[in-house]
């Protein structure tokens, strides 16, 4: 009874594991196609799980994108993370917006959801409100560093300009997305974290 | 016969002020309860209009939506066009920031349909990428006009700094719909702006 049981689920019997195959399902195609075009059941064949396993971990599409973008905070961590802090901080967030360039499928997912989930009734608003005040403080204590190390070109507030800095880079998403051949998205970024601070950027 | 068809289509007999009406009542509409929640039948019942009337002059939502859009840039226009130059031209931009305060309903709709518009397929694809080329170009010349009278802190190219302080406003947009409390738009633009000019903004 069990053999064939556990070949119809595939290899990731536990539910933890299938969890994170189906996310990472989801982060493939969401990446490849967007989230309009990418579809419950392209994830589910994918790992080769049937559509009614896949609605048991995430019962909507919106769930599961909630679920593609924590997981990608989670690749991002590492590069945020870390002990950096001032210059080294600011220099690891252009990498990010790098990297960002080189995925635009997720770019243009996380653009469209961060707009969405400004509706407090969205089932992801809670998380982008989390990540906003999240990474809106790491900028600043990274600010706040630079300050301490007598390193920033004129005082700011932190907190205000921290706004500002992750303005900058969600902004930037929308005309590179429209236009990426007039967009440098990351050396945008970084010519303005240039004029704010004394270190290369 | 001409009497009660008359009365049945309202006092907007003529196409174009039938348009105008149509686009008045969506742009009310959508500003109030957003994009997704304002219905086409809610914006014919407006105005007293049947819903295949609506559908004869508009045959989509995304449709209706564009032309709110161009509505809404005209309404700006007197603010944006003007003669004003140099700091004038900055000014007016937080103005407009500020007005956008006002309207949060239509300020979230923005804010999603130029993140769904990045999307090549989508109706407002064109009306967004033209209406980016519109704006970096004014607010570079603003910067220009500033550089002349030698009134900027220091050197910017002028293409690349409106296309951040475009970004900024962008961005800003969805940290305030998503905690109205803690963020204030227009004066965080206002002191980004303040910071690359002399005269006060």
């Amino acid at each position: 009874m069990s053999s064939p049981t556990a070949r119809r689920r595939g290899p990731y019997a536990g539910t933890a594991q299938r969890r994170q195959a189906i996310l990472e399902s989801a982060f493939e195609v969401f990446a490849r196609v967007g989230y309009r075009s990418g579809s419950m059941r392209d994830i589910a064949q994918r790992i080769d799980i049937a559509h009614t396993t896949l609605l048991h971990h995430f019962s909507s599409k919106s769930e599961l994108l909630a679920g593609v973008l924590e997981l990608r905070d989670e690749y991002a961590r590492p590069a945020l993370e870390a002990e950096e802090v001032g210059a080294g901080l600011l220099r690891r967030l252009v990498e990010v917006v790098r990297r960002n360039q080189g995925t635009p499928g997720l770019t243009e997912l996380y653009c469209i959801l961060s707009a969405e989930a400004t509706d407090p009734e969205h089932p992801a608003h809670a998380y982008f409100r989390a990540r906003y005040t999240r990474i809106v403080a790491q900028i600043a204590a990274g600010l706040e560093d630079l300050a301490e190390r007598d390193e920033l070109r004129e005082a700011v507030d932190p907190v205000q300009e921290a706004r500002r800095i992750t303005a900058l880079m969600d902004g930037l998403q929308v005309q590179w997305l429209l236009d990426r051949e007039s967009v440098d998205m990351a050396e945008q970024l970084r010519q303005y974290l240039q004029r704010l601070c004394v270190p290369v950027i």
